[in-house]
Order: C-alpha cells, then sequence, then structure tokens
C-alpha cells in the first residue's frame, strides 16, 4: 500500500502522459532562444499574467532570488513582507546574502496584509540613515499561514499604498493557479501593478521541475543576467518545460479537485480530539492544524502510511495533489482518527 | 542666546581643556601601532569591558557593521535584535549591504528582550531552508526605547540563551557608560558573555570623533582587515585619540549630571498638557514623549531656541550632554510651556 | 539537408535511446534524498572523480559559483585563475557580485599555468592590506584556448604550490571526460589534492541539462546551503538525472569520435588560406583558428548551413560534437573552401 | 637621533602651526552639515577637483570603496584598472567583497594605461555571459610604479576611451597635488572628464587624517549613504578638516621640496652598488629602486636610523615629505653607502 503523502504539493511525480510529452518534445538551446517549448512557455505564462515577457528558471526559488535583484539596489533598500513569507524562511537567507536587501517582516494575521500595514511599515523619504523602502513582496497563496487567497481588493490596495510611495511590487505565485481555481480571478487581475510575478510548476500543476518569472521586457532582460550568474541557464530545458506546457493545459482545473478533498479532510479533522482547525478556513490546497505535539503525531502518521509535515512548534501541514485521490484522503483520516484515539 | 540643543548628545563640543589634551598629544602612524594615544585608548577599553583586544574606529556605526561581518557568515546568516536598534534603522542598511546578514526583528517592548524572546526566534538547527540564527544584538542603553538600562539579570538570560543555541553575541555600547553611570554596575560585567562591544566616544563622552571595538584577540585581528577594507585605518589618529583617553578621565561621573537633568526635564514636562510622560522611566539621559504634533512642536521650540527632535509619528526625543546645563533644561521647560500654551 | 552544428558541444540534443531513459525513470523528489536517478548518479560522479559526496546542479555555471562561495571567505579573498576560464569571461561576473572574490587573472600560454605562475602570484600571508590569496581555478580542458588537455603532472604542480600556500584548488571540469579520454588518465588522478571538481552533462555527453559538483562531505554538505539559496534546489530532477547516467554510461568512449573528427577538420582547415592553425595542438573537441574575418566567416559559412563561432577579434571556434558526424564534418570543409576561395 | 623615516609620506606627523589651526577650530556637526570647517573644506576640494560637491571621509581608501560601490552596478559590472593600484593591492579586497566588481588587472609599464588598452580591455556590449565594463579607474601618481605623473594627453586619451564605451571614471588621486606641483598642470585639467575624484591629506600635505571625494551633486549625495552605511559619517569633524584646510594653504607649494630631495636621493642611490635606478624617472617624491634583498637592506638602514619600505621582491621604496629635510636625506644616503659598502 502506497503512502499517502500530504508532506508537499511539491511530491507530484509527473504522468504517464506528462512523460511522453516531454520525450517527444522537440528541443534546442534555451540561452540562444532555440527551444520551442521553452518559448512558448514563456510566452504563454507571459500572457496569462498579464506580462510584457517571461523567463524560464530551475525553480521557484530562483524566480524569488532573481526578483530581490532585479528590485533591490546596493544602497541599503528594504523589503516589506509577511514574516512567514518564503524568502524569509525558505531561501537559506538569499535575500541578504545574495542581493543585500534589508528585510521589513510583518506580523500580520494569515499571512496576508494591507496598504495600511505598507504605509506604517514606509522609512521617511530620502533619510539617509534609514535604509530605503523599495519593495512589496506578497505570496499568493500564503502557504505557510494555510493557502489563503488574497482578495483582489486586498491586492489592489497594497498595489495602491507601494504605488504611492514608489515602491516595486514583486508577486511569489507558487500557488497562484490554486488561488486562480479557488476565486475565479484570473491570474492577470491579481498581479495587476505588480512588477514581476511568477508560476511555479512543481507544486499542484504537477510537473518535475521549473518556473517561469514574469515582468516587463526590460527587467526580463535584465533578469537573464542573473539567470545566467547563478547558473540557471540551462540547455534543451525544452524537455523539462513540456512537462510545464502539458500542466498548463490539463492540471490547472482539476486544482478544484485538491480544494474540495483538502476541506473534506479539515472537516474530518475537526472533528478529532486535540486538533482546533477552522474547515471553512481552508480555501485551496492547504490545511494547517494546531496539535499539541506536531513531531509525535507525524510520526505515528508515518506509521500509517500517511504523511504530514510539523511545520511549527504547535502546527501540522497536509497539502493536498494530484497524487492524493479520495481513498487517500480517507486513508488519512482513518489514520488520523487511529492515532488520536484516546 | 545660544541653542539649547536637546536635538542629541552627538551635538556636544569640545572642551577647552579636550581641545589642549589633543593639540599636545604625541601622535604616530595607528597602521603600525605606533600611535601611543590609540594605543593606550584601545587598552584602556578593553580592559574596561573586560575583553583581551580592542581597535580604534572612526564611529560606532562602523563597530556596529565590522561587528556584523565578524559574526555573520556569508551562507544566509540571521541576526536577532529590537526593531528599533541602530543596525536596523540607522546604518544605510549597511547589515544586509554589507555583511548579508538577515534581520529578525523583535517588538519586544522598550528595546529590551529576555532569554525566553531570544528562543522563540531561533531557526532550527541544521535547516537548510531557513537563515542560520547566528547572531544576538543588545543596545545598551536603548536608544529609540527611551535610553533605557538593560538589567544586569536581563543581559545575562539573554547570554544564557544565545550561548545554548551556539550564538554570537555583540553589545552596540554607543550609550554604555550612561548605563554604567546609571546602575553602578561595571561595564565589564555588563558585557560578560559578549563577543564584541563597544564604547563610543562622541555622545555624552563629548570627543568629536571616535569609537572602539573590543572583542578577543582573535576578533580583533580580523576587524583590522575590515577596517582596513572600509577606509577605517587612519594614520595619526592620536590626535583624536587623545579626545577620548581625556573623555575617559573626565566625562564618565559627570553623566549623572546628564541623568538627573534629564530627569528634571521629563518631570517637567510630564506636567505639560499635550504631551505624555513617566518621568520614573527616565533612566538615563534620554527622553521620549508622546505629542500630537512632533513635526510642530519642535518647529516651535526652535523658534525659541531649543532644539528636540521628533523621532516618530507622536514621539519627540529630547537628550541631555554636557554642553547643557540647568540653565539649558529651565529654557528648555519655559520654552515647552510658552508654545504648549493652548 | 540540415545545419552542421559546430558553434558548440552544449547544441546536442538528447539521442532517442536517453530520452526513453528519461521518461522510464523512476523518480521522487531530489531535496529529501528520495530520487533514485539523481542519488545513482551522485554516488558515481563523486566516485569517478575520487571525492567524498557530490550534489546534482542545473548547471555546470552554478558548480562554479557554488564552488567560489565555498572557498571564498566574505574577507576578501582572492581567486587565481586564467584569464579566460569560464568563471571570467562567462558568469556575468558572478564571482564577485555573488561571492565577493578578488581575481588574479592569469596571462599564461594555452589557458594553463604552473605550480611557479602560482607561486608568483600569491600575497603576502598575513598582509591586512591586500586580497588573501586563497583558492586556484583549473579549467580541464581549457575552453577558449582551444580545449588542451592539462597533462597529469603540471596539475600536481600546481597542486603542490596551492598547498603550500593553504590554498584550496577547483576544477571546473566542463570537458573533463574529453581529457580523460584524450589522455587515457583516469578521472581521479587528475583531480587528486582537488578541494572540488565537477562534470558537465549538457557538453559532449549530450545530456539536456545538469551537471554534478563533487567535494568532501563536509563541503557538498555546505553546497546544499547555496544550492537552496541559489534555486538550484529542484524536486523531481530523476527526470533529468537518468539523462546524465545514461551519457555516463553510453557517450564517453565515444568522445573519441569526436576528437578524430576535430582533428580531421584541423587539417583540412591548415590547408585553406588565410587560415592559421597547427593541427597537432588539437587534443580534444575544441578547434579554434585564426582568420583575418572571424565574423564575416562566420555569417557566410551559416548560409551554406554550417556554423561556428567567433570567439576573438581573430579567433573562430568550431567543437565536435554526438551530433556531427564524419559527413558533418566533410560539409563543414567543403563549406569552408567554398567560402575561402580565391 | 631621530628615524628618517622614509617609509612613506602616510608618516607625516602634523607641525605645530597646524595643531594650532585643529584646536582653535570652531566645529559642529557634519552630518548635519553645521561644522564650518568641513564645509569650508568640501567646497575648497571642488572646485580644485573642478567639481560640483564633495563629501569629507576619514580616508582615502574609503574614498576608493565609496567610489566602487557608486559606479559598480550588482549586476557583474567589472573594473579595469592597472594591477599594481590601490584598489587591487592595498583595500584588503574591498572593491569585491563589498562593492562586487570583477576587476580586469592590467599589466602595462609604469602603473600607467592608454585609451588603446582601454579599448583592448572592453568586454562586448551586451553579452549577457561576460562581466560588463564599467569603470575605469587611474591613480595620479602611481604610488607603487614610481611615483609618475600621467601626463595630460594620456589622461585625456583614457577620458575618451572610456567614454566613447559608455564607462564611468574614477581618479585615485592620493598624491594628486604631487603631480599638479610636479607637472604644473591645475588639478581640475586632470580631472576632466572624470565622474569621481579624490584628494588625501594623511599623504604629503601632512595632515594627520581625512580626504575629500569630489564628484556631481548626485553622486556625492549618494556617496553620503555610503558615508553613513560605512560608519564614516562623522561629528565634529572640523576638528581635522582643519588640519587638511591648514594643509592645502601651506603645505601644497612645498611639494617641490620633497620632489627635488627624492631626486638628489635617486641620483645618490645610482652611484651605489647592487643598486638599479634611473634618476631621471623619479618626478614626484617616491623613489622606488631595485635591489638583490630589499628586506636585508631595509633591516641594515633601520639600524642606521633610516627606514624605507620593501615593496616587492626585488623592489625598495623610500618617499620624501615634510618631516624629511635635506639632513636627512644626506643622513640616508650616508646610510645607505655604509651598508652597501664591500
Amino acid at each position: 500500500m502506497a503512502l499517502v503523502n500530504l508532506y508537499s504539493d511539491t511530491q507530484t511525480r509527473p504522468t504517464s502522459a506528462m512523460r511522453t510529452a516531454m520525450a517527444e518534445a522537440e528541443v534546442g538551446d534555451e540561452q540562444r532562444f532555440e527551444d520551442p517549448q521553452v518559448t512558448e512557455l514563456c510566452s504563454r505564462v507571459a500572457a496569462l499574467l498579464g506580462m510584457e515577457a517571461a523567463v524560464f528558471l530551475p525553480s521557484g526559488t530562483m524566480c524569488n532570488e532573481i526578483a530581490f535583484r532585479l528590485h533591490i539596489r546596493p544602497g541599503g533598500d528594504e523589503a516589506i513582507l509577511h514574516r512567514r513569507s518564503h524568502p524569509i524562511i525558505a531561501e537559506a537567507g538569499g535575500p541578504a546574502a545574495f542581493a543585500g536587501a534589508m528585510m521589513y517582516p510583518l506580523d500580520t494575521p494569515l499571512g496576508m496584509f494591507t496598504g495600511e500595514d505598507v504605509r506604517r511599515a514606509l522609512r521617511r523619504p530620502g533619510d539617509r540613515y534609514a535604509p530605503r523602502s523599495r519593495l512589496v513582496c506578497v505570496e499568493q497563496t500564503t502557504n505557510m499561514s494555510g493557502g489563503r487567497v488574497w482578495p483582489l481588493e486586498q491586492l489592489r490596495d497594497v498595489v495602491e499604498a507601494a504605488r504611492d510611495a514608489g515602491l516595486r511590487l514583486h508577486m511569489d505565485g507558487a500557488r497562484l493557479m490554486n488561488a486562480v481555481v479557488a476565486s475565479g480571478v484570473p491570474a492577470a487581475e491579481m498581479t495587476r501593478g505588480f512588477d514581476t510575478a511568477w508560476l511555479d510548476f512543481t507544486k499542484g500543476l504537477g510537473a518535475p521541475l521549473g518556473a517561469v518569472l514574469a515582468g516587463s521586457a526590460e527587467l526580463i532582460d535584465e533578469a537573464w543576467r542573473y539567470k545566467q550568474m547563478l547558473g540557471g541557464a540551462l540547455r534543451q530545458a525544452g524537455i523539462v518545460a513540456a512537462g510545464a506546457l502539458y500542466a498548463l493545459d490539463h492540471h490547472v482545473d482539476r486544482l478544484a479537485e485538491d480544494h474540495a478533498r483538502a476541506r473534506r479532510l479539515a472537516e474530518g479533522l475537526a472533528a478529532l480530539p486535540g486538533v482546533t482547525i477552522d474547515p471553512s478556513t481552508v480555501e485551496t490546497n492547504i490545511v494547517i492544524f494546531e496539535h499539541d505535539d506536531p513531531g509525535g503525531l507525524c510520526a505515528k502518521l508515518e506509521a500509517h502510511e500517511v504523511r504530514m509535515g510539523a511545520v511549527g512548534p504547535r502546527q501540522v501541514r497536509a497539502v493536498t495533489h494530484l497524487d492524493v485521490d479520495d481513498d487517500g484522503i480517507q486513508r488519512a483520516l482513518d489514520a488520523l482518527e487511529r492515532v488520536s484515539a484516546r
């Protein structure tokens, strides 16, 4: 009996059809813009996100790292972002170590913040002692805050506050398509007013690797320098870009199933002793619940062939994706019931 | 009638006696360790702070910047410090831009924090995604939080938490001697367990420029590389080091007068309409009070030859020092009364 | 009639058999060390290079960039390497921009240098004004100097000089297997004494993407932090690692064919008017010849469906690889003859 | 009998009159632009160098380090400069470690180069693999190449080549006034076309510390951010700026005496066995001669109360300045004769 792997949606494996698409793809040298898969993927993502141009990169982390380098100038610029967002907690300190960015972490609820929060975080313009407020980063959906979807109005409010202060905006869209499917709001509406935004293909979309960073033609041209500098310039990348194209065609609408399963899992969890969660807060494919002993619980679940992750001193995270079906959810709930009993 | 300059204790001017000491000082090339003033100053400060060695630098900011470079390794290390501390708000973003440090700002009260606050801020050891917790910075006294003195027990508690986690500790002692005079605790007791600490001579001590960073012989040897790299390596620095030596001899005990005047100022402020302050919280030479219109108030005071600084949307700061005598405090209170009168 | 693409061996496309190997590969999350292809590839490359451990990365450039970060410390360290080596000419300035490395470029002949050259480049130990000599980089084979193979004795001589001075050594093995096949010297002999070395799979070996960096267990563990920081941490990387494994099994010995074809091309070139080349200097798959008008020549060849690259004001480079057979060489020579006529 | 210190012109000690000027100087907080000495010094240097604005800094090294940060952008920019120039050999690797600059060292004779040398060093514009050529640095006079004066025409030629390629230009004027006095060419003529240039006051000009960096108003405004970031922002800096002002008034013309003494020293040296030097190449106050055993020679001289410096495997440097009079030169020559005998 196979593992029900709810550890993360990064655990998806390419389907047989996706593998075929990759194996048959015509490829070329992407650095010479001669790879047809990469070319098509970039132009589709640029269109999807309402941007002029896009560049294929090995990972979403590289999208963030390059975006920081594009926006943060060397003279002490500062980024305003949530304290539990990816650039702070999961990029090995790259935004400071690589781009020299000062961090202004916000502790607002649910991983989201408002235009007013941005305004309160601004440094005084022209002050040569303080860092220079420069960049606002938004994570759509809010991974470590439970996969919440930023409402369009709230995004607009943040964009307005940032623009008023002359700041740049960057959207970490690791799970942007989950937000799109859950809310019905088109991606390009969500990214409106942002300077850069990206999509990841290794999460719910199920491709083995790759992400695409989009922005103005000028920014993407500059991004190519950093792609080269960081070692993200590939050769016959079409092999993997073909998987991403396949995902765009076949794995977007089905994210709704992941969301329904996550909700069902949350509802089951809410009925268990020792677990705290409000199922109505589960909007996409991420379920974060409170438990007294996250590590212990996960170890016990593992013994029942169910994998979740401890993500805080009192938090467990479970993520649905295309390798977890209804039966998997049922097995996860059965296992939870057994290990929670008495 | 001269300005009563309460803007900052950095505004002190060298006294006539200090100028004579500087003018008569025997000097040499400090880079060859041939300047007797610099040599003596470094050994006195090292002894005062209970450290093996010390290095003379042009400013306290350079002490902080070099300390960050000494402690923060290039692979994504993180510093834990208060959100209103000097490296975050007043070094032009240098800790990230120059040392590549990720910042973990704490929002604890009064600019101070506890061992437990440090423990809660720690990243999981060995986690290659997160920044690596590496450094705890303490500011003694807490400048922008009102010149509060970290109690010795609280310093010990923070040292213990940091040491338990294998972290380095750095003390920004811009006003350490104010803390020493106010509390009666020797400086070397306060810095015990810290890897680096420094004294500034341009604040209450009244010298025109210079600060001294102290630490282990090995760290100070490495600090010399950064002193050279940053352009802090001087030549006949004894001219100014002589001023710092004079300050150590003549301007330490008198800080008690600044503290008494600050308290008197706070008491006068407490009686004014539109001002909020609890005079019992004024422990050293910094008075921060709440007011509805900091900028407006400061402008009006300036017209009465009294200078204070707006340091927040509702905060005004006044700092006593050796160029402000009892009469200056009285004039400041008179001016405040006049401009506050409905 | 297809293009004879001698522009670079990076232009190789995966063969049908390699595609099948990739399509059928069992994969997992390489970040959790659960991808069997990546695991096997890393252990095979580590063994091949005589190192303890290895890490899979998207590109050879990332191998170099991470190696610089591993070896170069933040206090002004300097790397000694040839002026035409990849980190200087083809990584967008990354060694300085990302690792903060000072560069000491050598102008020695053929892209190679000796132990004595290293000794002459050393800074005085303990000098806090100069950069600190820290790293020696060797490129095997010497790409822009004509694919020359560093003789084993010369490598040993450089290792000895570097070791005597306490320096680290790094080998850029973009075409290391070409050197191995051409010389008959095992790879692990060539890398002996080096701290880090890497193999690229996108060049003569014909895989679509990927490279593997090897070194001590401790260095590779640290490399993982930078892999994460730079965005080189992938997910189901086995899809592409399978291509690299296939290449190790099937595309190494056949490099001898590329070398023979390069020599044949060089011999043909030597007979042409306006071309200067000594065919006996062609040891591997790279042919660099002198011509008065490199750009013009390449443009004319392109019109005959033959692609070479202008790599200097008087230099043209042609590179053989598995997509160029005997017929391709003949067509290239025919085209050269036609465009050189009269 | 006092030491004849020819080790460097940085060894000068402030004269009695200069000390008086410093002791009596009216001072203020230079960060608030309230220090009259600093204000006057900056405006005089800006005028002298034909620039819009200037900023006072603790050292010439900081002038260079800040200039690199002003000109070098974070995306892999490269500086073209002589291999024996100060930013490469004497700033602890700061240009790479702090500004991320790639270095393109030139090995041209006498520490100088031509417009054609610059052109040959240029990277191809728009190439995203190579570093981006960005900055040309010139050292006037050429310290480690023997205090040579760049002829005005050669400076113009370099400016033209750099401008044609869209590059920035920076002049390290550590000994610019020596060049001015030796050549009769005004400083502002020498700096024409340069974006930034600076004067040092601790060398031949004899002040204890300080240097002034000049450039456009916009660049100097940005330089203030880095001055703050690096810890170069001082307080009552007028104490030392007064020494620099005194030097401008009293120590410029007398540099001619240093030059005459250096020539006399060189002539004496030329007559000694085991010494190679052409006295006609001594244009300013630096004398570099060849000797088989620089370290041994310097040690022997030290025993005779004469100090020079070994600056290479076969080179000794002697520098004249205001603390070395005719008698000192005679004593140096006598000592040389004694230690060279037999």
